[in-house]
């Protein structure tokens, strides 16, 4: 075993020989959208990114399916498992078989098997003092979730969310590898901060993110106040003491700092050299911060 | 992929090159025994099982878990982890992470990978007329289970249950293969005579069990006919009809054929020279019938 969850990283890796490891991840959760087979796209690119997020390829998957035997019409559980299927497609990943239960509450996700070169890893400890911070999604799907709960967020607004979270992080890994990426995870239940705190501790840096370059869902930033999942005040609680902040971000920002994330973009810390090439391929990644020495706080963040 | 649901296999099969193969598999279910640990252990044992069916070796496990927010000991949760990381210790598989979610009902169980060499698969499709059919564990756990939830299984009966449902299929998987065996299948949730419908229409031949032969729980004859969970009369229903009864067994024996079982032993196809050394070194193993050319049906009872 190369990885477990002692590290924080995002799936675990099990090494077959010089060149060759397993790695592989299992997640999945209730409906963060309203369309059925929004929903199966969302959890298959959700699962799928642990193992981008680590540099494999996946290979395999087992669907994990939890559906009601009530008021739930069998063509939606038709058309999560189509949603995850187009996914797994597009990702080259075959579905194996899967396990499926009767629940009061809609669950679906995957168990998923990637490969990977062990020399070639995206962990939390590789990151060194000088690299770019690079993010490839926009933040607030945990808000725009929880508005859309609450019957407040408008259709254009969980459109792009949606849009978001169905997007492969496919690129982004291959892109980050050909650029000589070392340190990366994905943006999830933790939050920015929290997953950037991880990465930081792992790779002994002072992490340093310039609030202001930040990219945002349209829409976040109005809702983030007033729509923040039980998610976003825990992570606030455990992260916010480890942020220096220089300048004051706005509250809804500051807030978007900790919102827990489905199917989030993959921080990378790139080379300085290679972030100008690495952004130009990869449209929607944006420069968000850089790595320092090590300092009294992992992580700095200026408005 | 070599090996997917079509086939009613008991894992999917992916292979990585000429003499290697992944077997994948997951189940998770709610508990069948009131011991948390006892639960933990099982759920393992049979999660595993779908990899030893295949004749795979399992290498990782990712665990599945559901537990509820409310009337639930935070030692029950550390207690079901424990039992199901002790088979795994016991199967050599490494646990590489995990998913937890909150849930009103307890779930637990795993995602398996195993290796195995594609040449050595043992597969629903690999009986030969003349082989000799043998069961590796007996029946009854359905029915013990069901009984149990009614306060109305001996305590003698349940660690008994207990005892068989937490034994692993490792040295039987072993043993077959040692034994030239190419046909196997795990008897779960189908009953005795689901998974044997389907093993004979895949191989092409018919199964002719003797029912006296059967190894049976003890005191699941006592209980089967008041305590029979809703799998049970689904699996008559479906596959009664594909058997040629010669004689009548008696009403309780004719529901265990059917009994839906939870982490059952393997159901072998043996060739004729080498079972009387694979029954020596397989303790608990049992003689239970004989595949014959195709016949009108693809099962033949005798009483």
């Amino acid at each position: 075993m190369l990885v477990d969850h002692s590290t924080g990283d995002d799936a675990g890796v099990f090494r077959l020989d010089e060149t060759t490891a397993l790695v592989q991840t299992v997640d999945f959760f209730t409906p963060v959208v309203d369309d059925p087979r929004d929903f199966g796209r969302i959890a298959a690119a959700n699962a799928l990114s642990d193992v981008y997020a680590m540099g494999g390829r996946p290979l395999t998957a087992l669907s994990i399916a939890a559906f009601p035997e009530r008021d739930f019409p069998v063509e939606w559980a038709a058309e999560i498992v189509a949603g995850g299927a187009e996914k797994l497609r597009e990702a080259d990943c075959a579905l194996l078989g899967g396990h499926s239960v009767r629940d009061a509450e809609i669950k679906f996700g995957y168990a998923v098997t990637g490969l990977v070169d062990p020399a070639r890893l995206l962990t939390n400890a590789g990151a060194r003092p000088g690299e770019r911070v690079v993010l490839t999604k926009p933040l607030g799907t945990g808000v725009v979730a929880t508005a859309l709960k609450a019957g407040a967020a408008p259709a254009s607004v969980v459109a792009e969310a949606t849009r978001t979270m169905a997007t492969l992080n496919r690129a982004a890994s291959e892109r980050a590898l050909a650029h000589a990426v070392q340190a990366a995870t994905d943006v999830t239940g933790f939050g920015l901060l929290g997953h950037a705190a991880r990465l930081a501790r792992e790779s002994r840096v002072t992490l340093e993110i310039d609030s202001g370059s930040l990219p945002v869902l349209p829409g976040a930033l109005e809702l983030a106040e007033r729509f923040q999942a039980g998610g976003l005040h825990a992570n606030r609680r455990e992260f916010d003491p480890l942020v220096d902040y220089r300048g004051r971000p706005s509250e809804a920002l500051r807030a978007l700092l900790f919102d827990p994330q489905t199917s989030g973009g993959l921080f990378l810390l790139v080379p300085e050299a290679e972030t100008e090439a690495l952004l130009a391929e990869l449209p929607g990644a944006t420069l968000v911060g850089r790595a320092l020495p090590p300092g009294p706080k992992p992580l700095i963040v200026r408005a």
